[in-house]
């Protein structure tokens, strides 16, 4: 039976999120536990623990009276994700540097590089291209967390990157041109080698300066969606996003 | 009815935060709702609510299959969390640095300062002194942050405070000798005026790296503390640190 | 007369310099006043004062007893100062973060970055795109100097990048693929473009960063010429370079 | 004769630098190569060569129609010259702390460390303490640039540290109230061991912050110095600048 309610606990967090980030509510909407109930056809206690959830990823805010409302971010906001995940991943890079007991222990890291400097080299069809780039993203940015060693930091990192639009993959193709694309995941790439070099060299100094780097390509990309609207709303997470 | 609810709550958060970290549980042992609810004479739902937020707090882990234990930190969960409030009060500094638009903006956090100054330079009872140190330097590190002007900061650092160990005051008294106490006090407040210097010059790099520097003052005392098992225990949450 | 001495002095300082840069001596070799009056055709008192400027250069080093012998570097003398160079310049480029009084003083520095844009996005003729570069780059460079404001550092500057092997030029030919000597300039140029936003957000701490990692991609190409006799003899200075 | 003629040299250069460090010319005085054979007695090739010397020292300035001029500092020039220092000597304790290959060769610099401790807590006769100190600290210094084992940076910090403001023991002294002297070596000596604390920990990112922050100890004594004239006057080198 517990383990039937953890599915159902799953379902109702999954179909919450959902429905938060895709936009179902204003920012700022109050959010009543029992039109959840209805919304969703689940029982009280899992919406109810999934509202606390959202609340710890930071889609819904408690109120100190009770219950919640959707967040409301400002543009601002987005930035300073930006800025506290690359802060955080430059601590990663860091401590995988300052960790490195052995420096076999870098090749999952190399081997995922690899990986992605034969999708990105290869130039072929984009949407194959970018569809490669954001799992192997995703792959090397795990395993540079994985090499930290430090499991207060994956704590910390998950909060932040649980907001939508501060994730390592938010931005990667909140770009219209196909030229600038492909010139962004070079960037990118290069910057994924310094990172590699840096904590194979167990220079910690350079490895956070670059982690904190890195995660400012995205900041680049969403002052490009800036002055296109249609650019900004692909941006996951831009319906909870107030526009002043 | 949800006003009573809410003070209902309050009520059972501190109740069992405070069981927690005061060592009624043994670190790793599963706490079950209905104990609580027993032990607390606290209704289901609140005693639900208040799990969830120590969950989130990190004081206690969530099961994936429901349900949650109590957490259990090494030593060197310890060190890394008390880096990683370095690094985001670094962050604050350097955000309070760059975001300053007025000089007079600083003017309540070197007033902190001074009144630090005046309690530390007095040189009078020592747990007198101890007492005022420590309320003035939370306000200390709440101006701090509240110059960075960075809601997103403020909500990850509050993440990583909320570990009791991991708190700007967690160790400023653990420190047997009154000689040794009063030199890091002074250290302390130095590096409080090099923070309001750097701020004031709107030098980023400098507030940075000062920021991370003096939450290793905590570190310093933690491995003071580790020589003497009287001192160790004398740290929050001691209890829920597993020693090998 | 005074004048004319100068204009002989400023010869004898140049053959001087070529003469030992192009590896007519052997390092380590003695250089002797009277030898030099025979081989250069000029006076004693300017080949003396010639002698101690390229002391000053540190492309001869003065013997305790008197005299010069040339200087003998090794391959880790050529890293250490270009980390060197890129510790400086990102000082410049923090330095210019911090005393930016008017965002109009970065005019200049961001012409040059669409002039560099222009030459390298071309793709024209290769040895036109790098020879405009490297004469668009060294402007880039000193104008980041200028931006400073700090004659102590352009002091301290022009001592490392008198060796030849450390000025930001060094580099930027020894490649010997087209495409991959492409990358490479697009890299420096994104860096460039890095540096302008930093310092026009009066961010210093990204300036420094960037600064310094400019740099490395000199060392990065150093790294390629190690494993390709022929490119390696390109770098200027290699004739000075000791190899073991 | 070469060995007498380096004698010479050495006392050439020795008594024209004091000349001009004590104020005995005007900042931008013209320094004529005669005048100096005869207010020194000695014969004009060696002058020659002790003006060069100077030159390349920052102490007289070439004038480019030949010949030279006293140097002439702004107090900018001062405060400058102290952060190269500290970017200098921060990169030194980087490297000491990525080059360390075995922690035993820290040993050296922590004996100095030892001896500071001791002669700093001793609290004895104010010149005595002082006058150890200057001279440990110099010892601590010259260990720390060892153990970067780095000549190309040797050389750019002893270009720096030639001018006589710029040196790591200029303003130990430049202090008038007891008490505050006394916190001044208490600081700094925190912060030898927080660097050695570092290097030991190969923390390369936390050692270069140190490096710098430490020599800014100097820049707050300049700024206490700018406040009364007899304790400017007490900075050496401080007849060549010039304050407007």
């Amino acid at each position: 039976m517990e383990q039937s309610r953890s599915r159902q606990q799953v379902k109702a967090i999954m179909r919450l999120r959902e429905l938060v980030i895709s936009g179902n509510f204003k920012p700022g909407e109050r959010i009543s536990e029992l039109a959840m109930v209805d919304l969703l056809g689940i029982s009280r206690t899992p919406v109810r623990l999934a509202l606390g959830q959202l609340a710890y990823e930071g889609l819904l805010k408690p109120l100190s009276r009770g219950g919640f409302v959707v967040s409301d971010f400002s543009v601002d906001d987005i930035f300073d994700a930006i800025e506290i995940r690359g802060t955080l991943e430059g601590t990663a890079a860091r401590m995988a540097a300052e960790r490195l007991t052995d420096k076999n222990e870098i090749e999952p890291l190399r081997a995922i590089y690899e990986e992605i400097e034969e999708a990105v080299r290869y130039l072929g069809d984009e949407d194959e291209v970018f569809g490669q780039y954001v799992e192997l993203n995703e792959q090397f940015h795990d395993e540079l967390l994985k090499l930290a060693k430090c499991p207060m930091l994956e704590r910390s990192l998950s909060q932040i990157t649980a907001l939508p639009f501060a994730s390592p993959n938010a931005f990667v193709e909140v770009q219209v041109e196909r030229e600038r694309k492909f010139d962004i995941l070079r960037n990118a790439q290069y910057q994924h080698a310094v990172l590699i070099e840096a904590i194979e060299a167990r220079d910690g100094g350079r490895a956070f300066a670059m982690g904190q780097e890195h995660a400012r390509l995205a900041a680049a990309n969403l002052r490009s969606a800036m002055k296109q609207e249609d650019l900004f709303e692909k941006i996951p997470g831009a319906q909870l996003v107030r526009r002043d």
